[in-house]
């Protein structure tokens, strides 16, 4: 791989690193034209990717549910994640590294082309969630869930996502909650967890919503804490009676639902079974970087 | 616009005429990591564009349904097609124009950027339909429509589509003929015609299918020829026991369906209604085109 220094951010496409806003795709390209890729996003406190494995190991399967042949293996993709870290001088802050792999390069046509598939990477400054959304709480809107029936494949079709987004943050709320024949299936971004009379509930894993890396993480803090818990199908009407609600991904973490739809959650304010989970999952997060760091 | 000489295939972004390999995109592009996007699929024959108004104008009502903001006007479209065709060296061929518009370059997140949309294009050759494939029609299977509840809207969440129609190639079917909730809605780049005791039957409009513009054309072409019409749903039974049937698109024109999970269409060759229809919608072209030659 060629290497320059780069400030902040970078690129990177098979094999080579590149300034972050560089042209490196033609018109032709498979995610441009189809969305016919897969992608992950993981979030790197202190150098640390978290959960890196388990987002490379979503990433394999994603690729297998569409047919797509990753063209490296799970070792060399940590491989360039390390050396992208490293050259971006980002080592001392907490960044993002988004990484797609489409079905590559080839003339538009619906049949799957016979080229190898293409990789790309970003590597740039973490978004910082506001303190105050996370001390606080987001107010959180119900739509229509409109999207496919394989939601759990992260895919690049995210154009329902995005709209379901923008509706929500026009309502001036953080997130769309999506229903779907009378049942909560996920957020736009994020997966829902709801706790009423001491137990904490969550949607059950199904080709409708996204095996959620942080969602799994959030249920094995849940257990070592000795909180009752139960993975269950939830109406729109028992997420809005809930006494805590919150949501979570790679990039918001845990975040606590303030309001659905206009109505407060428990008192309006983040309660306490939240904000432990929320506390367990930094300091995870911060112990896990300081292991690394001593090995 | 620049203008130089390319052969056979020319590629376009923004503005500028480039080869139709050349790398225009950076990672961070809305069509490349969210299929944020919309396109247009439009047929020139004899160097004469067929339906531009009418693909233009389902271009517009696609960006507005995904609240796209086009960069040029339909005039202004109308001329870079021109320019294209004509600086492709492609005007003596047919060919096919592709043109997509996307939300634009910018940082990967999910809510709308504040910047331009990017339009490209590319303009090639056609690609041509087998004699075989006309003349003795094509075998379909039945699949699940595991697509989103707007496929009305032509964006770039092309996966379903792609997926289906690799299980049908995969099977040796020519298209896969999706079924949602027990009903035909279409084909994964086709609308579905049926007949049955000299009827004509297609699916009717609404948010589940592309309102296609061949699929349009062929019911202008019935009413003129007097060939009875129903627009109704339409079960996979209805469809395996109909006595011809067709799938239409603007590359595959009218093909005939010979057989549907194995199960052969009437007598297994092309119908007389089919066949007439097919006949017409060429000749409708090859009118159009020598009518604007002379013009």
């Amino acid at each position: 791989m060629t290497e320059e220094r780069f400030v902040v951010a970078i690129g990177f496409i098979n094999g080579k690193f590149v300034p972050i806003d560089q042209k490196v795709l033609p018109i032709d390209e498979r995610g441009h034209q189809f969305g016919d890729g897969v992608y992950e996003v993981v979030k790197v406190y202190q150098s640390k990717p978290f959960m890196l494995d388990e987002h490379l190991q979503r990433l394999e399967k994603s690729a297998t549910a569409i047919q797509l042949k990753l063209n490296y293996t799970k070792q060399e993709l940590k491989d360039i994640i390390s050396e992208g870290i490293e050259i971006s001088e980002l080592s001392e802050a907490d960044a993002e590294v988004y990484l797609q792999v489409t079905r590559g390069i080839a003339q538009r046509f619906h049949l799957f082309p016979d080229v190898p598939s293409s990789t790309t990477m970003t590597i740039r400054p973490a978004r910082s969630i506001s303190e105050s959304f996370r001390n606080n709480g987001v107010p959180v809107m119900l739509m229509d869930d409109e999207r496919w029936e394989n939601c759990y494949i992260k895919s690049l079709n995210l154009l329902p996502n995005i709209l379901a987004k923008h509706a929500a943050t026009s309502s001036g709320c953080y997130e769309a909650i999506l229903v779907k024949n009378g049942y909560v299936t996920e957020g736009s971004s994020t997966n829902v967890f709801a706790i009423k009379e001491g137990v904490l509930y969550t949607i059950p894993l199904s080709k409708k919503i996204l095996h959620g890396i942080t969602r799994h993480t959030v249920l094995e803090l849940a257990r070592k804490l000795d909180i009752p818990l139960k993975e269950e199908s939830m109406t729109p009407e028992f997420l809005k009676a809930a006494d805590e609600a919150f949501i979570t991904s790679t990039t918001a973490e845990v975040l606590p639902i303030s309001s659905v739809d206009g109505q407060e959650i428990g008192s309006g304010k983040p309660g306490p079974i939240t904000l432990k989970l929320q506390q367990s999952y930094c300091h995870l997060y911060e112990t896990r970087a300081k292991e690394i760091e001593s090995k």
